[in-house]
């Protein structure tokens, strides 16, 4: 049967493109804060890199809406999640222009990181000590964004950058999180990651 | 010394404006994603109306630019606050578009909703119990971004909308929250709000 098996090949859901689009864009939007943010050059790459991979989604789902509808209903239906998609795509080449200006080296002004800084959310970089307890573990089994508000969008690992680590990645000491929350949680966590705080959450199970 | 008051008005400062931006773009993109999910027309309206004080503040935050260039370093520099000013009016021109979706009453393709809900953050309606220990607290009490990592974007107390509450907001029995967050942070709130769990956050202080 295996030599079937890629005629069997389904290209992903128009739904599976749509979700992946929303969480790209998401997180388009907070790396391209913290490129500003650090002046990263790097971040910045990644955002672009993003940015092509959104477009290259959005076309995928145009091809896979245009062979989906059957009828004028299912025509409107289908419209919808392409004008949506175009939405997203907008945000997309806005966080793009924001990742430019920090290629570009525009001389920043003070206010933009300070506003980044004092917003309802904030973007931080916390530092994990070797004796922290988060040390090992994986942000599956951490879950982060749950147990302290604060959702990690990258990690720097020695010079290397990883982006929208998954559930999967160990942290490692030294690593450094690129964490986003609000001030209360980023510093909750800063406290966890520096070993002074040693549970993650609550008793809840 | 009264009537010398408002002589000594000082607007908003460059740096409050573009918080206040901040801010607001954030909280539209997450109410045109509710508006969405729920088909709900007021909410929609509201993002036009977040729109309409986005161009507002974009529009001072021009006038207190040109202003304040005192030489070619500070030009450039305020440049760049107009240009990320910009991106930010580009994200909520596509948050107004997603909420005209909904006032235009086009039919939506049932992947939006799906993807809204299986997204990485999701949104989701938590109705509160009279008896939950949520009841009578005020959202800056209980800091439930922090502590059980759901940001309260919305909440529906009778037949009124209170869009972005603020710290000083109380829960009242059969409050609906609308909650953005990770499912399992989501589910743990609607917990807390049916009354099953009775403690908020750990141990911390």
């Amino acid at each position: 049967m295996e030599e079937f098996e890629e005629f069997e090949y389904q290209p992903k859901s128009v739904k599976e493109i749509f979700i992946e689009m929303k969480n790209i864009v998401e997180l388009m939007v907070d790396l391209a804060y913290t490129a500003i943010l650090f002046g990263d050059k790097e971040i910045a790459e990644e955002v672009l890199d993003l940015e092509e991979r959104m477009d290259l989604l959005n076309y995928h789902l145009m091809t896979h809406a245009v062979l989906a509808a059957r009828n004028p209903k299912e025509a409107e239906q289908i419209t919808s999640v392409l004008q949506m998609a175009n939405s997203i795509e907008d945000i997309s080449n806005a966080a793009g222009d924001l990742a430019k200006m920090v290629l570009e080296g525009v001389a920043l002004h003070p206010v933009i990181t300070e506003a980044i800084m004092e917003s309802e959310e904030v973007i931080t970089k916390i530092l994990v000590f070797p004796d922290s307890i988060l040390v090992g573990k994986t942000l599956g089994e951490l879950d982060l964004a749950t147990n302290t508000g604060v959702w990690v969008i990258a990690v720097k690992r020695g010079k290397r950058w990883i982006f929208a680590p998954d559930k999967e990645f160990k942290i490692k000491p030294n690593d450094v999180l690129i964490g986003r929350g609000t001030h209360t949680s980023v510093e909750h966590l800063k406290e966890i990651a520096r070993g002074i705080i040693r549970v993650i959450g609550d008793e809840r199970t």
